[in-house]
């Protein structure tokens, strides 16, 4: 293991790292920045996406060895101590490491559902633009084993430092794609053999009541803004029964609940 | 309405809003600080915490009419624009409302638990610090209808501010008490006939079999830690299966999925 030693903060072979907050607010190229050791085994284990360089408190390198040698032939790590990374990133990295990744091209929607399997579980997410939701959603379609994500135009980046980070790395593993403005999903979905169900309060259907098909869509939209028409015409709509008057669950534990009804009888039959 | 016109952001007649984000970070002598239409109704709407003084862009005084007619006598109402509410805040405050609140009086979970009605549901929080997922927890408890949550002495407070904002409000709302440092939770809650199931990735039963009693509580402690070994022992454990290598979810989304399948019933029964 050949640890690159970094004591100035201005050291330009980092400069990838600097002010890292900051940076997720502006344009990004193809780069991300994956904290901490799970997520950074999660970018190793990516087939699609690829760690580029990585920075890591010095002190640690020896426990992390084995992930560090999992790394692709010719990625560079820089070892520094905490006080120099806490200077790079402009906070305090509790984390003790950062990867710089490039992430895969886009691939269209009708590639990523040529692959999936069989039996697939799949995630629609509309307009979704909160960083949270982003990784709540991806965290429990992992957990669930989710075969992909499908996200709409107007959702956010799964690989905003924030999202990567809450979803614990399954961003990275989980496979997605992005729908191109006014793409059929619906027609796309269907022309695949899926099912396609969208969570709505005034759903028709309770989830407990809904027997899961070979090939599931579950279709998830902002909190408060309801999903368009077409989904609620095009699809079977469901419920998730809840006390009178409250008015909802957040969307990220509502894919939980949903995913936990579609996944038990899709662990059994696989 | 009697709205008192604030134009100064060092008046002192509302110096409890003051840079409310740092004051966060220490002791509160029972006041708390609620943001927001919804969550203020919460608090209108609570029968033990009260509001004390409320804050408000003088713009939204007149939408917002019904609210503030619905306080208790007394409260004053001090309207300001949103520049000076931002400057009195510390940071843009674009829900455009605070109150003061003061909390109840803390009561013994045994009084808490003499109150519940016959067919109850419980949620039981160990070692919870994380205010986001506290907040969760009490949203979800409110979804599902619970009748009550307690929390152990080492969780965190949910009447914290961001607590309370990511509830909703649902903390104001849902009647909860806190264990003494060494009271022995499982004892008062066989005693009051409940049977108690403890999440553990462990757990004996998968959740989707369990047939849930008339009166159930569900006990869920903090993310990687694990319960305490008396839980694992002196409870039914549960486990919701997921796929494999995937450690566990958010702990809030668990207690969305368990209570999901215990308020099933518990609506159909009531």
């Amino acid at each position: 293991m050949n640890l690159l030693n970094v004591t100035d903060p201005d050291d330009p072979r980092i400069a990838a790292f600097r002010d890292i907050r900051e940076r997720d607010l502006v344009g990004r190229e193809n780069r991300f920045i994956a904290e901490g050791e799970v997520v950074l085994r999660g970018l190793v284990q990516s087939a699609r996406h690829r760690p580029l360089e990585v920075l890591i408190d010095a002190k640690r390198a020896e426990k992390l060895r084995p992930l560090l040698e999992a790394l692709p032939p010719g990625v560079p790590v820089y070892g520094a101590g905490q006080e120099v990374i806490d200077q790079i990133a402009g906070f305090h990295l509790h984390r003790g490491i950062l990867a710089l990744g490039q992430s895969a091209p886009a691939r269209p929607v009708s590639e990523l559902l040529a692959q999936l399997p069989e039996k697939a579980l799949v995630l629609v997410l509309k307009a979704i633009a909160n960083h949270d939701n982003m990784g709540g959603l991806f965290r429990n379609a992992a957990a669930f084993g989710a075969d992909a994500v499908l996200l709409d135009a107007e959702s956010c980046d799964p690989l905003y430092r924030k999202s990567i980070r809450v979803s614990v790395g399954s961003v990275l593993t989980v496979p997605y794609a992005r729908l191109m403005d006014g793409e059929d999903v619906l027609g796309l979905l269907e022309h695949s053999g899926f099912r396609t169900f969208s969570l709505s309060p005034r759903g028709e259907v309770a989830l407990a009541d809904v027997v899961p098909p070979q090939r599931s869509a579950l279709v998830f939209g902002a909190e408060g803004m309801g999903l368009p028409e077409e989904f609620l015409t095009r699809t079977q709509t469901v419920s998730i029964p809840m006390a009178g008057g409250f008015d909802s669950l957040n969307v990220a534990t509502s894919s939980g609940i949903v995913l936990h009804h579609f996944a038990q009888p899709f662990f059994s039959r696989k």
